[in-house]
């Protein structure tokens, strides 16, 4: 990419090993998921979440945005989900507004299998390679890019609904 | 996850902000790419890896170490980048190591394309909200945590040929 104006190779080189690290990150966590308790790392997202919400269920939009994934992704995992008995889908016929996800009884199994092992391998993997001061520069730095992918969705999000008025 | 031990409240504070702003990331450069180019971020990541490498060209093998990639990911997205004419594949019967990949025309014509707007885009939605002493810190540190991964791996599969010898 040193080919690309505008970006200095340094920061390319933070840009490839931060990307390397995710996807690395992702691959071993979800490699000791399936080991642990035959579950992905897509499946113990969804999981996680609902057994946090009020009454372990939430709408499928809501999840959507908890995990930042397109609508159409949280749909395909769902449904996948359900047929393997890790949750279920609830119409709400009287408020039109879709449909809630709930755990289901293996999923919670499931999901109580995996917590504690996916903490320690985020901890063995993650954590106890960075110090305080690290970790907090780097909670700072990310919070803020975060916050302005954020902004930008939703003025998207405002733009596409002026456009369609 | 408060609920999980071993791994403070602040410390998941990190990790799910740092996966989130991964995931919108992804998502916000795919999207730009699709529009400006018609290409996916997987697809540019193969062009801008061959585009990059000797020749232009790269075995299979070759391709996933350098993104990371499990094997029959980088297969799947070959065949269908090479169905839609973006690279070629080229099998090597001689050395009986597999197969190259190669440009396309019309990959480097839709890289060439999009490589100044990704570059725009990742500099506007990351670089530009981190000061120099934060790219600092976090290269330092994601390389470190990416050195632990690569060696977890490494040794893996040294466990599993001797495991297979």
């Amino acid at each position: 990419m040193s080919t690309v104006s505008e970006v200095p190779n340094a920061d390319w080189d933070l840009w490839h090993t931060m990307r390397a690290m995710n996807e690395q990150l992702s691959r071993e966590l979800d490699r000791q998921l399936q080991r642990d308790a035959g579950i992905s790392q897509a499946d113990y997202g969804i999981l996680v979440t609902l057994f946090e919400a009020p009454e372990r269920r939430m709408r499928t939009g809501e999840l959507g945005d908890l995990l930042a994934w397109e609508k159409s992704r949280v749909s395909h995992q769902v449904a996948r989900m359900e047929a393997r008995g890790l949750v279920k889908r609830v119409v709400c016929e009287s408020d039109g507004r879709g449909t809630w996800v709930t755990l289901a009884a293996e999923g919670k199994r499931a999901l109580l299998g995996a917590m504690r092992e996916n903490a320690t391998a985020i901890r063995d993997l993650f954590f106890d390679e960075l110090d305080e001061g690290e970790k907090q520069t780097m909670l700072r730095a990310t919070s803020r890019v975060l916050a302005k992918l954020n902004a930008a969705c939703e003025a998207e999000a405002a733009n596409a609904s002026a456009g369609a008025a």
